[in-house]
């Protein structure tokens, strides 16, 4: 299977969650498209362009359960959420809630937004064990209140690699008139979606993570009743353009000056390559490594697991004790035993993240078990 | 010189201004970045990228004058726009005060913008023949007010393919307390620039067009007084990364979530291939061209240059005659002659745009011509 991949096949990867990785097929259309721009830039921008993106984004709709109206290619999510965040013109008396396991770039957006703009930026507190969705849904609800015209949530957190069940908190949002913006980074791919059926105002996905296309490709959802307001953060020729294959919302935001735009059109190549090789079964069959990791960490680190495994994409993610050093730890395991793993942090707490791929397989764990057992033993050794 | 870029042979290719073109050594370099992050991605984004786009900004700084602190790298000139407009906080009694031979999407971007934020966007009226560089600055100061807060100006105008007297410009503003935003989009690599002699408060330029970089290759430029003050469009962790290699500017402003940075790396590769290929000089060995299809033009249409010679980059433009089809005209070029080359609008009235690179021979002008000659005799002859 990793050879299906540009991955040096001397690293033991387990940090797919990241930046992602592309099979070698994907990667060739990729470059491909950039030749093709190459070669003959005019035609390529002026009669191309507009119905391969086309192409890319109807793929990706399907993949997603949307409609091709409701989409719009972006760089990343990061991008994607603060192009939303923008288009919300909240004020004084208006409040965002999310909760403590967001994404750290993201937080300091809101934070740095919710200054400049007057709104409030507040988190709902998970120091709590999930042991349930409903336990979950019932008090994050709780913390809603009249002031909260906005929802934020990571459908996988980014440091946690927990699920949240977002369906719920969405149909309560809707009900309430309050707006639900879903950041999906890591979700297209990892877990099954559809856009239609969650019915939020907004949902942000990196495909270049766990749909397997080149990096720097992502969309952002728009819910029907929120096209008109959502407004790009690069005005360019947008919809004046009147480009065949092009929708308002796309000629809006996709549309951003000359760049290269092979990643987003890789979107396309990545999801036949993710229908035609079952890449979904193939994921879930490497399930078992994720509860090794589990048992493992669970064995060595005297931490409790954050949620119930239920929560459990294909990611998984434990508080490490105050006693490891996290960048010593991160160095050793790369350094010594050419292993890459991330060490994410919420608050002042560290936690290693393992991501398990289809790519995975049981040498790369029992690689990862030794090398921990080998760095622990020593530790308590000294 | 055609052999040292991937354009296909058999166009004549006289559009170099809209998008550029790269040379095979500089393209190759930049896929091979985008083929070491993809074998390492984690290596690449935490340990070497901040590194590689500290040489590219370094080499970008030196070519163009100025200090490497005061410089950030971006997509495209449009967005470097975008990011300063929006960086600029204008209210009601303030006005920006631009010209008629603006490029549409950033005219569109300030009507935009300046309907949202309630400031004023005049444009100076240039409907006059420019004999003179001090006809234009006393004609265009002329029109500024005491409502005049920032001057936003092209250094070479994208329709009509001039180039506008901005240090003077430049000066008085400074004198007067008016902001300068000079959109340098078609300079860098076809006019010789030194932007910290310049003085100008903003310049954002495209290295893509005839520095020879890879597609979505660009640079923003922020005086020393105006960094703390310039926001990026996308909130990420900037600052608090605290990368070697970074500065305040490029860590908020390039720093925007995962992303293929390959093309911003190429300006570095693009700036040594100009300099050791003497660029600059083989360019303007090709200056007689230009002069040549000035004379063709002034034979064909009946309509008089925009501009004296000596305001002339390498590009040139005329207006069509009103008589002609700029459609069928760009068309029948490109499907009967596989001639590429665009026409541009200012207002309602059309132009025919050439621009001359180091790789443009006699031959290409000669088929031009010959084009041309076929073209407009026939339309004489019906």
């Amino acid at each position: 299977m990793k050879e299906l991949f540009l991955l040096e096949p001397d690293v033991v990867f387990l940090n797919h969650g990241s930046f992602g990785a592309t099979p070698k097929q994907v990667f060739e259309a990729y470059q491909q498209y950039q030749l093709q721009l190459e070669r003959q830039p005019v035609r390529f921008f002026v009669n191309e362009a507009s119905g391969l993106m086309d192409i890319s984004r109807r793929k990706l709709a399907d993949f997603l359960g949307t409609n091709h109206t409701n989409l719009a290619l972006i760089s990343n999510a990061t991008t994607a959420v603060n192009t939303i965040a923008r288009s919300l013109h909240l004020t004084n008396n208006d409040e965002v809630l999310s909760c403590s396991h967001e994404y750290g770039a993201l937080t300091r957006m809101w934070n740095i937004l919710s200054e400049k703009q007057g709104f409030t930026y507040r988190e709902h507190l998970i120091d709590y064990y999930l042991e349930s969705e409903n336990q979950f849904i019932e008090r994050f609800w709780a913390d809603v209140r009249k002031e909260t015209k906005v929802i934020f949530l990571s459908h996988i957190t980014s440091p946690s690699a927990i699920v949240l069940p977002i369906a719920e908190i969405c149909k309560r949002a809707r009900a309430a008139g309050i707006l639900t913006i879903i950041d999906g980074a890591h979700a297209p791919g990892q877990i099954p979606l559809n856009l239609d059926d969650l019915n939020c105002d907004y949902y942000t996905g990196n495909c270049h993570k766990w749909l397997l296309s080149a990096k720097g490709s992502a969309f952002m959802y728009v819910s029907d009743d929120r096209i008109q307001a959502t407004e790009p953060l690069v005005i360019s020729w947008g919809k004046t353009q009147n480009m065949t294959g092009t929708t308002l919302l796309s000629s809006e935001i996709e549309y951003q000056g000359t760049r290269d735009i092979a990643a987003l059109l890789s979107i396309g190549d990545a999801v036949d390559f993710y229908r035609t090789n079952n890449w979904s079964q193939k994921l879930n069959a490497n399930r078992h490594l994720l509860y090794k990791v589990r048992t493992l960490f669970g064995n060595l680190f005297n931490t409790p697991p954050i949620a119930d495994q239920l929560f459990m994409p294909m990611m998984y993610a434990q508080y490490l004790p105050e006693s490891v050093n996290p960048q010593m730890l991160k160095q050793t395991l790369l350094e010594k035993y050419n292993i890459e793993i991330p060490v994410t942090t919420i608050g002042y707490r560290n936690l290693i993240r393992v991501s398990v791929q289809a790519y995975t397989n049981e040498t790369d764990i029992h690689t990862f078990e030794t090398a921990l057992n080998n760095i622990f033993h020593r530790i308590v050794k000294k």
